[in-house]
């Protein structure tokens, strides 16, 4: 699996005139072989770092701690590359991760003969440059991949659409638990189950669920313990990580239907997401559709969102094209975007609204199918 | 908070000669401010890495994403820290989180006249190297703060015992749960939710949920779909993460009370549980205790658990004491060590139960309480 990118990237190579490159951001090496790390692995106290990739002579070589081979295989990763691993947990003497680590990076990268040698270096474990080939010069590879990413195959496509069911699912869970009395942690608890059962693993769940009488930021924020009353709007935005890829939507919830205040602002949102779903095609302009959405808040005169209108998302759940005011990326077919305006009067009430969108030959399909009614 | 461990700290980096230094392992971090990133910071899209902390002068500077400057104040953190931001999430410009970290570095360390630094070099990343002082000579500190964080504070013992009541609720919901026909993931979601309930928040829930006719591994794994049956005996090790501190703690369950041979093989690990316990004090040493676990297990025919007999606890999940074969730590008041003999017939069953203890001045407190019987 994942052919498709690491062919382009060899031709991307190529055409740099590299002789070898290594990969160590995570988002990278998802989206070359489709290895899937547990979450929460940086504070794995036997790992001496993120996955490593070497790629030499059209050769892709996954260096992974050794208890997570196994997750390494997972998704049907490694069809295509070599996996190596490092010693990391033992009773038979004191855990020397990072030494192991460094005495493999010796052996397959320190003997290379690669002349040119692309690296990622915002990523790049200090160590990692006292193995390289003596003689390399080292060209920073920072941001190649991205514009390549953003554009999804059939088969991220299928993970994502997966992705997005799981929290479609979490949405009409938070809208039924949304009731007075309650609180935002214990709807967030219900979601987490709920996604968690379905998924049959234990997943990761991000990002919001705040009560709109928070102030000064009723935007976002991970829950707590705060009250939900019986005049409460409920922000849910909810991501969670499948086979690496990630999901977005965002709802919101009252617990006795919106006050007719509520009712007219959530409507609103309703409508500002479908213009901004209308303006998506090939060949629109991120910048422009940004600024669009910005203008159908204001001419109504609601105050304008601070956060962007929306931005991509694939092996991480914020990446381009970016729906914000500065970008000048066009759309293409193939590309995944979340949309999202919303309305925040910060100690009173709040709403936003977020769906999925694939770009399409001639539009958009939404990915996201959950009721955004009352 | 945390003035002891700094001070300690100071001394070490006086004894040693060092100018400076720069911590850049999270558990140093959070060991030295308290400063508590939440889980999965690995897979922000918006970080450049993870905190870094420069000590000079006797001054410590944690250096940070503006994003996560507010959790940095969380739990008390910061009295005695200078706080230093880089920008992360903007809609105004690309992100470029990597410069703007490496500018705050360049005014900082680079502008240092420091002659002898400290860093961790296994941490380390890449770009910090550049951002050093022209004329100073980098000192690996890798492996000082591990004996220092053995002993803990009043301050870090009140984090775990608040911690360990987390577990406690946790196995005891996953007692009521583990019913013949749900499986894992199902009393796994219930003890997530119980927990996060608790905590007022949501908390990273970790080890393994695993049925004992898993084969051929059934000592741990993250909990799947696996149906729990009525003669089942399922092994639920649950840590948590509160306010940068971890928990853990292992109970074994049985949905309609053990079979005779289920009750005789958890009888005798509560038994060696129990034997285990009774050797820790002050002067005993690590391997010692290690090797006289496993004869219990041995001079009585069971096969001996291929794992740790335990491990200290505290700004990791595993840390030193580690109570295995080669290790020659002798214990010391404050140490806080889990301990967890187990048996393990892979595709039949297993057990396992695991309690966390205080040494004391002349023997053991113990610091989970959860109920073990049937």
């Amino acid at each position: 699996m994942h052919e498709q990118q690491r062919q382009q990237t060899l031709d991307l190579l190529k055409s740099r005139q590299l002789d070898a490159a290594l990969f160590s951001s995570m988002e990278s090496i998802k989206w070359l072989t489709g290895f899937t790390p547990p979450l929460n692995t940086g504070l794995n106290p036997f790992a001496a770092g993120d996955a490593l990739l070497w790629v030499e002579h059209g050769h892709f070589s996954l260096i992974v701690l050794d208890s997570q081979a196994e997750g390494a295989s997972a998704f049907g990763t490694l069809a295509g590359c070599e996996l190596i691993t490092y010693a990391g947990y033992t009773i038979e003497s004191p855990i020397r991760t990072h030494e192991n680590l460094k005495a493999v990076l010796a052996g397959k990268i320190g003997v290379s003969g690669a002349a040119r040698v692309g690296i990622e270096p915002d990523h790049l474990l200090h160590f990692v440059r006292e193995a390289f080939p003596a003689n390399a010069t080292p060209v920073s590879m920072t941001g190649w991949l991205v514009p390549l990413r953003m554009i999804k195959t059939d088969e991220e496509l299928a993970k994502l659409r997966h992705n997005f069911a799981l929290v479609d699912e979490g949405q009409a869970v938070a809208r039924r638990h949304c009731t007075a009395g309650t609180r935002e942690i214990d709807v967030w608890a219900a979601v987490h189950s709920a996604i968690s059962a379905r998924a049959g693993a234990p997943l990761y769940l991000g990002n919001d669920c705040v009560v709109g009488y928070r102030s000064p930021n009723n935007i976002g924020g991970l829950p707590a313990a705060n009250p939900i009353r019986e005049d409460t709007a409920l922000i849910v935005d909810l991501s969670t990580a499948w086979a690496g890829y990630w999901s977005d939507s965002c709802g919101t919830y009252y617990p006795q239907g919106p006050t007719p205040r509520q009712e007219k602002l959530h409507t609103f949102v309703q409508g500002a997401l479908e213009y901004a779903i209308s303006l998506v095609r090939p060949g629109a302009v991120s910048g422009e559709i940004d600024r669009r959405v910005r203008q159908f808040m204001a001419d109504a005169g609601y105050p304008v969102y601070p956060h962007h209108t929306g931005h991509g998302v694939g092996v991480s759940s914020h990446e381009e094209p970016r729906i914000v005011p500065y970008n000048d990326i066009a759309l293409q077919a193939g590309m995944v975007l979340m949309l999202e305006p919303g309305i925040y009067f910060p100690g009173e009430t709040s709403v936003r609204l977020e769906d999925a969108v694939l770009v399409t030959s001639d539009g958009a399909e939404v990915l996201t199918h959950f009721s955004k009614g009352f």
